[in-house]
C-alpha cells in the first residue's frame, strides 16, 4: 500500500461511524465498499447522506454497497466499525476480504478488539483507531455529524510504523484530522476516561444527556471519580494519564450541550450496548492488575443488568 | 404511662407500616387514632383490613380516623410512621398531639429521624424503632403482610430504660415480636446493611425484585460489597457488625422470593423515595468519619437523579 495509490477499502459495519468515514474516504477518491445489512436497499437506491456540522451535506451517490463480503473480495484495507458486541460475526465476515497484505483497522470502542482481531487474523496486520467525534445515524443511510473532532490511530503494540503514516495521509486526504498514537493502549485508556463515566452514567442515571449529568453536582463528582479510577488502572497497565487531561474531559463536554452518547442511544433503542468492551474489559484489567475499581465495578454490574433487561 | 393502662396512641402517617401496627395495637385494646389524608374516607367507611401472612384477616371496623391532629388531641404515645421525606410536615402535625409526658416513637427508615424529632420536640421523649417486616399497601385501607418479622425499639441514646420496657410489653400484647436494642444506632446500621443494597439496587438495576438481584452474580457481589462498606462506616461510628450478620442478610433474602422493597414500589409509583434517610445520611456520616464509601456514594448519586426524574 502506497499513499499515492487508490486503495480498495471495505467498511465492515455501516452504522454512524462506518458510514461517515467511509463516505469521506470515497469522496476523497478511494475505492470504498460498504458491507451493509439493514440499510442495504435504502443506500443502494438513495446513496449515503452525511449532514455536516457546518450545515454542508455530502451525498455519496451511488455508494458501493454489498450484502456479503465475497461480493467485495480482497481489499487493501478493512475498516472495522461494527459494534464490539458483534465481534463473533467477524469470523465469517472478514476472511473473504483478506489477502496476504490486507491491513485491518478497527475503529471500535473500548478494550479488547485489537486482541480479538489479532488472535483470529494475525496480529501483524491489525491497527487500531479511536474516533473522537459526535455522530448520530438519524435515518437509514443518513448520518448527522455534530462535531467532526479527530481520530487517533496507532499500531496494536509499539510506536507508529511506516504503514501507520500512510493511513494518516489517507485520512488527511479525506479531510479527517488524524493523530498518530505513540501508544494505542494509552490512547484507548484516554478515550475510556470519557466513555466510562459519560456513556455509563447517562444510562444508569435514568437516560439523561451529558448536560444533565454535568448539571447534577453529585453526578458530576461521580464522573470525575470514575475518571480517577480509570487513570489509576491505566497507570497500572503502563499508560500514564495526567490530571489535567481529566479536567479537560469535563471542560470539553460542556460545549457538547444535551449530547446523548452512542451507548445511551443504543440502550434506548433496545439495541445491544458495548458493555463488555467499555466497562467489562477495563474492570477485568483492574482485577488482573490488583487495582481497586469499586465505582467502575458497580457501574459495570448495573449496566449489565439494565442492558440485559432492555434488550430482552 | 403504665403497661396496664389503656394508652391513647396517635399513628402519624398511615401507610403500610402505620396502618399495620396501628391496627394490631387497636385490636389489642389500645385507644388508637389514625391521622390520615389520602385514605381517610375509605377507612372511615370500610375500616382497615390487614391481610396476614397466614391467610387470616384482621378487620378493624370502625377505625378511629382523623384528618387533623387537633381532632385527636394529646396522646400518651405518638407513633411516627410517615416517610422521612415528609419530616418537615411533622412540625405542624405533632404539636397538638404532645403533652408534657407524651412519648414519640419513630418507626421511620434510615438515619436522622430521631435527631430531627429531638431537635424540634425535645430529645427526652424520643424513642426509635425499626420494623423488620415485609408489608405492602395493596389498596386504600388494605395492607398485606408477607412476613411479620419483628420490631426493634430503643432509646435514642444509651441502653433501654423502664419506659422502653413498657413499650415492649405494649407490642407483645399486640402480638408483635419486639426486641429491645441496647444501642438503637447499632440496630439502625444493621438494618441499613439490608436496605442500602437491596432497596437501592432493585431501583438502580432497572426496577427488579430482590430475587432477580440475587440471581445476577455481579449484582449479588455488589450487595455484599455495599454491606461491607456499611459495616466499615458503622464500625467507625461506634457500632460493631460481625461478618456473619452480613452473610445472614443474604440468606434471609432468598426465601423472600420476588420481593419488591418499599423504596422500589415508591419509585415505580412516582412517589417520593427516602433517598436522604437511607443513602444520603449514611454517606454523609461516612464523609464526616473519613471513611471511604465509593459504592454507597455512587448509588446515592444515581438514586438521587433517578428519583428526582421519576417524581417530576
Amino acid at each position: 500500500m502506497n499513499s499515492s495509490e487508490r486503495l480498495k477499502i471495505a467498511i465492515v459495519g455501516s452504522g454512524a461511524v462506518g458510514s461517515y468515514y467511509g463516505a469521506l474516504l470515497a469522496a476523497s477518491g478511494q475505492d470504498v465498499h460498504f458491507l451493509m445489512r439493514s440499510d442495504l436497499e435504502t443506500v443502494r437506491n438513495d446513496g449515503l447522506k452525511i449532514e455536516k456540522e457546518d450545515g454542508d451535506e455530502l451525498h455519496l451517490q451511488p455508494a458501493q454497497v454489498h450484502g456479503t463480503s465475497s461480493e467485495i473480495g480482497r481489499c487493501d484495507l478493512v475498516i472495522v466499525a461494527l459494534k464490539a458486541t458483534s465481534n463473533e460475526s467477524l469470523l465469517d465476515l472478514l476472511p473473504p476480504l483478506l489477502g496476504e497484505t490486507t491491513w485491518i483497522l478497527t475503529l471500535q470502542n473500548g478494550l479488547g478488539n485489537e486482541r480479538f482481531l489479532s488472535r483470529h487474523f494475525g496480529g501483524g496486520r491489525v491497527l487500531g483507531g479511536l474516533c473522537f467525534i459526535c455522530l448520530n445515524r438519524v435515518a437509514p443511510g443518513v448520518v448527522k455529524c455534530f462535531a467532526p473532532g479527530y481520530i487517533v490511530i496507532g499500531e496494536r503494540e509499539g510506536p507508529p510504523r511506516e504503514r501507520t503514516r500512510q493511513l494518516e495521509s489517507m485520512w488527511r486526504k479525506a479531510g479527517v484530522k488524524c493523530h498518530l498514537a505513540d501508544s494505542l493502549a494509552e490512547a484507548r485508556w484516554r478515550k475510556l476516561c470519557w466513555n466510562i463515566p459519560f456513556n455509563g452514567l447517562t444510562i444508569a442515571a435514568g437516560g439523561i444527556d451529558t448536560e444533565s449529568v454535568l448539571a447534577d453536582a453529585g453526578l458530576r463528582e461521580e464522573v470525575f471519580l470514575l475518571m480517577k479510577e480509570v487513570q489509576v488502572i491505566a497507570e497500572a497497565a503502563g499508560s500514564s494519564i495526567e490530571d489535567a487531561f481529566l479536567e479537560r474531559q469535563l471542560e470539553v463536554t460542556y460545549p457538547m450541550g444535551p449530547y446523548r452518547p452512542s451507548s445511551l442511544i443504543d440502550y434506548e433503542m433496545g439495541r445491544q450496548v458495548e458493555v463488555e468492551a467499555i466497562w467489562g474489559e477495563p474492570f477485568r484489567q483492574a482485577v488482573g492488575l490488583g487495582v481497586p475499581a469499586p465505582r467502575l465495578q458497580m457501574l459495570y454490574r448495573l449496566l449489565t443488568s439494565l442492558c440485559r433487561r432492555r434488550a430482552s
